[in-house]
């Protein structure tokens, strides 16, 4: 889903610089951190994308390795398909970094996994969507829309951040609701999970008539910063759109 | 070890950029490696620098995570401190992310596990060794040397590649020797783990007086490269030389 996010958000105002490497390295990272998080001392998950997790279809050194060997792969690939646009390079670079390092994406995972059993607390629950999923999305959106004709407009790149916030957080409540309300067969991961692993979530915390009205005002904002931006907008709002009723 | 390399490299023909973030991310990646080798699915090891090692010290998920988060942030400084150089930068996160990848550091450690138990195999110990060891200590002194004034000299470069491959082949070999003739006190690390992992190494596999000799050879290797180079080779080759004899 980041890479479609990506190539939709470049779709605004496309321009000669191929998005789809960028893409990749999008998924290369947010793969990275599913086979980590599925490990046995993170959520111990033994099913992903419908089939097992690399932990259990191998062992967890090779899951480990397998981790830890994606993320320098993705960092190589921007650095040589967008060598030509050294500049470019660099932010995407950066963006994807920052999006994956400690203060985002592992923070996140590591205040989730902190937060496993404690009283619920809405401020940390924020700041793990925010860190471990809204991040993320965020650049998806921030990186595809570097790479189009406008991808140096900093008040628009501010609201391709805003929009990608407020759909990352949406799409993590949703996460949460589909966690309770699907089958493992449907989500193609463990369902109930989060209960399992006594996890803070929005469904735990304000029931799911709540935390389905907070995706959808989550969503609302995405939608409006993007309209915001303008350009060849359909297709990016369609998929946020379809986003909020997602079934896995 | 990996970060005065790199500053002695960049001493052969220093210039007006700073070496010490690119020393800072080499040993930024080091660590990483370290504190996932050191995991119970790998090398198990309890002792690290003097101290617990991580997942001691803290829980697994935290080494994992501290690994995980430890690899973008090398990418992300070598992005920020030489942005305004943008093309070197690059050619500094491909340089590092290379050498950190699943064909180098990440391959040699997946190769090095798969070898634990089997049958004495000199090519694939070559492989991890130069893989899992050298591609790193070649990246220290390729990205001081690129940071230095002759750092876009190709066959310049290629020497010291050459240099840094062949030191991390005796530094692997001394490190080899170290396992089985000194004490976890004076390594700081847990003596003895090879044989308890049952791990290749070129004691095990030639005895002490060969692999000694090999170390010396693989030296002389990496002491006639620079010399080639040339320029301010004083530091670099006495600390060449000085990790032929070091103790831990």
């Amino acid at each position: 889903m980041r890479p479609v996010l990506a190539l939709a958000a470049h779709e605004l105002f496309p321009g000669d610089l191929d998005p789809v490497p960028a893409a990749i390295c999008l998924e290369i990272i947010h793969t990275y951190s599913l086979i980590h998080d599925d490990l046995p001392a993170m959520d111990n998950s033994d099913l992903r994308r419908g089939a097992p997790s690399c932990h259990r279809a191998f062992d967890e050194a090779t899951a480990i390795l397998a981790g830890d060997a994606l993320i320098p792969l993705a960092f190589e690939k921007l650095a040589t398909e967008y060598a030509d646009h050294p500049e470019i390079a660099l932010s995407l670079i950066n963006s994807l970094a920052r999006a994956s390092g400690s203060e985002c994406l592992v923070g996140g995972q590591m205040e989730d996994l902190l937060a496993e059993g404690q009283k619920p607390d809405e401020a940390i629950l924020a700041y793990v969507h925010q860190n471990k999923t809204a991040a993320m999305i965020e650049a998806s959106l921030v990186m595809g829309f570097r790479l189009g004709k406008k991808g140096d407009d900093i008040p628009m790149l501010d609201l391709m951040k805003n929009a990608g916030r407020s759909l990352g957080l949406a799409f993590q409540a949703v996460d949460d609701l589909l966690d309770v309300t699907s089958s493992s067969a449907e989500l193609g991961k463990d369902a109930g999970n989060d209960n399992r692993n006594k996890k803070m979530t929005w469904v735990n915390m304000l029931g799911e008539t709540k935390a389905r009205e907070l995706a959808k005002s989550h969503t609302e904002d995405a939608l409006n910063a993007v309209r915001q931006v303008g350009g060849e907008t359909q297709f990016l709002l369609e998929l946020i759109e379809a986003m909020l009723i997602r079934v896995n």
